[in-house]
């Protein structure tokens, strides 16, 4: 079975690698995620698998679609963040379709319906919201808000879909195809370290830390910046680097994590003093409380800064997801099959915990990820550990088989 | 002569501008300046000039090229800062070329050489480096280290410049042609509110503060923005955001400014603690010493921060132009000849500046902005003072004809 994940992982391997970063650039309908789209296409076809792209433009690899009963449904994603790693996302696809052809071998494919499924749009790398195809699918977006957003080229979600072949004027919520998942499953590369101080290849999802992305708009006067005199400056740049380092503070005191990763300077020229500075804040902790006092600490203090130095300042929720519990009962029996595979939270979101929320039975894998690193080029886990994550998965699906 | 001002300023109003800013994107090589140069050579050929582009790509458009004598040369600069205002630069070449018209009205055109001229990338707005054309006219740049320079997107020298017609093999000092020049006007409206405190419509150029552009590469460790602990990260931007606030206090105590209009976060993804935040810096002041000591502090807090935050920093002085002093003999001539017209510094950079110091005996006008604002959408000079502006040009080169 080894060569079946081997030549599905070889696959991929190349796909939207950048040459100088090595990270990955695989954004919703670009030449590289499309080429990820078909090669999902083919690999479902190779294995006799009926192939559909749903109202929202996730692709659906489906055995036994007709067979009574709900569906045990598996995959995760195939786009990245900028200069991504190579397991977030694929890993989970690769280990789904590597999972399938194990239970082939095994001569044990659930008698009932079964899918492979890859969501589109998950890390938002492209249109600012992360985890856009489950949330569509599952109602936790409205539609014409997601119609109207643009990419950072000002490009729209209908241009973007076109090129999937999926109308946006179809996007919205999809609740009999909900109804048909009895339980999803999401192998992922572990993004902490949780499994290497344990000491386990493979792990089992506790919950999802909740979390957010906030666009936090300073807007000054832009000037010479060679002939406007200090006092005589409205200069977005200043109200902008306190606010990072108030981020910093405010999220050490609230025990959580904040970020400014994505900054937006206009008109960005050395000579010119900023007419506007755009940036996005990530904040994760815990507990809902407190990711919400991070936010409203930084907010507030930005916004005190930004009177002082005549700058305007908008503060826009991007994205909210609550703090996510996976099944408990399924969590500890799929550990328990795992001969005891440790159970652990983890501050990153996924579409598995879109689906949670909305009431589907859902559980994630993780696999021990070395240094921890993810989104980033240096995102890595042993092949082996991987060969655990499909056994593990085809394990589950057994499980959890009718 | 006010309709050849007015015919010539609404040529140019429309080419490059910005539907959503309002401001210019006139960058070297792009379509909007491929559009200038066109025009340069068209008004050049309806005047019976000849037309001449220099080895650097500068243009020059020539009256009695061969009489005896140096020539009396006057312009300015097409290219703009992103999101420029209308008149820094093609005001000056506008200018030049209306005050050709009006000596010929009077009858009074120099018997000697005389010339308009467009020097290239200016604002330094493409590859990094103002004044480029006349820099590397008076060979105070190295030509290998200009064709080794890259725009934003990665595009050589050697590939924007062919878009001029002129071959980046050739691209160096032209010793000959500067031998030529007996004299450089330069026509601008004026960076600040000196005019305006002075209620003179048209002043006179003094000198240029030094000022110069570093390039600050801040290092770090991309890794996941939810996973990764505050404790675990080595995060550019926070020692970029310090920098930011440094550079505004180091500016303030030596009497100099400072800013940071451009940066690049790289990879620039909500979710992504950066891998590395670029910015440049750009400082000015009366005097070279304290421009020196605002960068050597700035750089010295940072590299320290960096060290405390496990980034590593590097520092590039981009350019660095020393303060010109104009002639004093010549732009007391000219005040003289305008009436007592007032003498005043300015704290921007200028092709004027640069062949100054090549020992060109130069001088410069300001034409009044009554706001003060320049690079910017808002920089504005009333009709008015612009057609004073031109009068006042043709009247110093009538003052300086032999």
């Amino acid at each position: 079975m080894h060569g079946s994940f081997d030549a599905l992982w070889s696959d991929l391997l190349d796909v939207g690698r950048d040459a100088t970063s090595g990270g990955y650039r695989r954004f919703t309908g670009t030449a590289a995620e499309l080429t990820c789209r078909e090669w999902f296409i083919a690999q479902a076809g190779a294995r006799g698998l009926d192939i559909e792209t749903d109202r929202n433009g996730n692709q659906w690899a489906w055995h036994a679609p007709d067979a009574p009963g709900r569906a045990i449904v598996t995959g995760s994603h195939l786009d990245s963040v900028p200069d991504g790693g190579a397991y977030d996302g694929p890993l989970g696809v690769i280990a789904a379709f590597a999972a399938f052809d194990e239970l082939v071998a095994r001569d044990a494919l659930p008698a009932g319906p079964f899918a492979v499924v890859a969501f589109v749009e998950e890390e938002g790398a492209r249109f600012g919201v992360p985890c856009l195809g489950s949330r569509l699918l599952t109602g936790a977006l409205d539609a014409d808000a997601v119609r109207g957003r643009r990419d950072g080229d000002g490009v729209d979600v209908a241009t973007a879909w076109s090129a999937l072949g999926v109308p946006a004027a179809g996007l919205g919520p999809d609740p009999e195809r909900l109804a048909r998942i009895g339980v999803y499953l999401e192998l992922h590369v572990e993004q902490g370290r949780g499994l290497v101080h344990s000491g386990h290849p493979i792990g089992v999802a506790g919950g999802l830390r909740p979390h957010g992305r906030w666009r936090l708009s300073f807007r000054g006067a832009p000037d010479h910046a060679g002939t406007t005199a200090l006092v005589d400056r409205f200069d977005p740049m200043l109200t902008f680097a306190r606010c990072v380092l108030e981020a910093r503070e405010a999220a050490a005191q609230h025990d959580a994590v904040a970020t400014v990763g994505r900054v937006r300077v206009l008109p960005n020229a050395t000579n010119v003093i900023p007419s506007a500075v755009e940036a996005w804040l990530d904040a994760r902790a815990d507990a809902e409380a407190s990711v919400h006092a991070v936010v409203a600490e930084v907010a507030a203090r930005a916004a005190a800064n930004a009177a002082i130095d005549g700058v305007t300042l908008d503060v826009v929720e991007e994205s909210f997801s609550p703090a996510v519990r996976f099944d408990v009962g399924l969590a500890g029996r799929l550990a328990a099959r795992l001969g005891g595979a440790p159970v652990l939270d983890s501050g990153a979101g996924h579409d598995a915990g879109i689906l949670a929320a909305a009431g589907v039975p859902t559980a994630m894998l993780f696999v021990r990820n070395p240094s921890g690193v993810s989104h980033a080029p240096a995102e890595h886990a042993d092949r082996d550990d991987c060969l655990a994550g499909v056994t593990a998965l085809a394990d589950c699906i057994a499980e959890l088989a009718p």
